[in-house]
């Protein structure tokens, strides 16, 4: 659906989304975060440059130990699966 | 709400999320390609990583572009209300 200021809804689409950003709720804290600066009415455009460098930074940074647990998690199911009765310990955090 | 797999769900925080992204298309598609990429099954720790340094850049390149219109708009806004018989005219991309 389009309207006038160009913006768009795809219901099927921002449902994934956020079934997405439920598993991840530290990545739904650094989107609201870079959403937020984009929107801020202060700061200098150096300023602003400079706290979403920050911001995505840190956004990698979750995002790759987000990888790492699912991949983790992906690779303890691989296991279960070839060895039925393996037990995987779970790692403590 | 929490469930057992530590999953929260605020609709108030979900719903203004997807108003801002309905106004941010270009931000919703890079948050997309990055929640991708943490659930990537395939790709070494070092591909993830490489190709996630490059998301949140370019995620970040279109934040400050979201940045920068939108403290264009409240300027021609701000001269629109100072001056109301003033014209402002509108940028064209």
């Amino acid at each position: 659906m389009q309207t006038t200021h160009g913006q768009s809804s795809d219901p099927q689409r921002e449902k994934q989304l956020l079934e997405k950003l439920r598993s991840h709720p530290e990545l739904l804290e650094r989107f609201e975060a870079i959403l937020d600066l984009t929107e801020s009415p202060s700061g200098t455009a150096d300023q602003i440059e400079e706290w979403l460098v920050a911001e995505v930074r840190r956004l990698g940074n979750k995002a790759m130990q987000a990888w790492a647990q699912s991949a983790e998690e992906q690779a303890a199911e691989d296991l279960r699966q070839k060895t039925p009765r393996a037990r995987v310990r779970k790692k403590r955090p």
